[in-house]
């Protein structure tokens, strides 16, 4: 799904967006998602599950490139280079011209706790298939955990900063900058106690 | 909510365990808990929104009790002491009589997307009101993200120990050592790019 094409299923989910951003999530019906996209309810139900998933497509294809990514990257990275190449290679997902539906899709899912908690479902998905990946390169248990949680807060920072910049910087270039001023901060976070130091 | 006492929230909270153990989650209704609990319906609703609500009790508080803890935390901490120092407050919430409840909740909330779904939205909600909490401590917008997440690693991992280990170690000592280990992984995570080294 790297680019708006005229494929069914990228077809409804900007038909939808656009909907819902017209009139509402809640008012907004499958029917109107498919007569928007010049499709039928029964094909929308062939891509989606039902509306809500409409805007967490592209997820389980994000998970089949994240585990590609970390599989190939060669021995004897750092366990963040892992992360930093993994999140690299989603940048085809969020591509420039997605970004006024970038901005969208989060007011939307802002609006409702429900995608809200689909969306927080989503992500922490994403950071368990991160830790799956870094544990395959033999990265022990807890350092995964904590590089897959870093590259997830890379991202979300990364993705709201592409969402809300409209300049050259790519969707790649924001979550790099994002984790490498994270590893910066987490130099500086101090001792976890006062006895510590 | 330190213990569990013959008040009606923890008596609702506590049979609606014992049912969803017993019986499943799907097949326990709100009748059944009150019933259980010797109360009424009606006063199920005075304490809770919905059934799913009641596996979730004690979440504000939670909050409250977190953004006093830092608020009184002296100035000079480091971020991270600041959220050892809120995470360590909470253990009243985890006594150890409730290591048994706490199995329960953790294989119910497994067994359902929608539960996981809601636990996500509450630590998202956890992890918001620490990083307020920080910034309120003048900590800027980044590291208070950094830290607010990594302490809610160490509650999560901390949590999973706990509940997972009968033995004299409580609630606050296991996050506390959680919080220790990830903040010393943090030094070992490398660049985020082999260009950074």
């Amino acid at each position: 799904m790297a680019r708006w094409t005229a494929n069914p299923r990228e077809r409804l989910a900007r038909a939808a967006l656009d909907l819902f951003a017209e009139h509402g999530y809640d008012t907004t019906t499958v029917a109107d998602i498919a007569e928007r996209a010049g499709l039928t309810k029964s094909t929308f139900f062939r891509h989606f599950d039902d509306k809500r998933e409409v805007l967490f497509g592209g997820q389980d294809d994000m998970i089949v490139v994240l585990t590609k990514s970390v599989a190939s990257a060669p021995p004897g990275e750092t366990p963040l280079s892992c992360v930093a190449a993994l999140l690299y290679a989603l940048g085809g997902y969020f591509p420039p011209e997605h970004r006024a539906l970038a901005v969208i899709r989060s007011t939307v899912i802002g609006a409702y706790p429900e995608l809200r908690e689909r969306e927080l479902l989503k992500r922490a998905q994403l950071v368990t298939a991160i830790e799956d990946a870094l544990r395959s390169h033999d990265i022990d248990d807890l350092t995964a955990r904590l590089a897959a949680t870093i590259g997830m807060l890379a991202f979300e920072i990364g993705y709201d900063r592409w969402a809300a910049t409209a300049n050259e910087e790519t969707f790649s270039d924001h979550v790099t900058k994002a984790l490498t001023e994270l590893v910066e901060q987490a130099t500086t976070l101090g001792p976890a106690s006062p006895e510590m130091s």
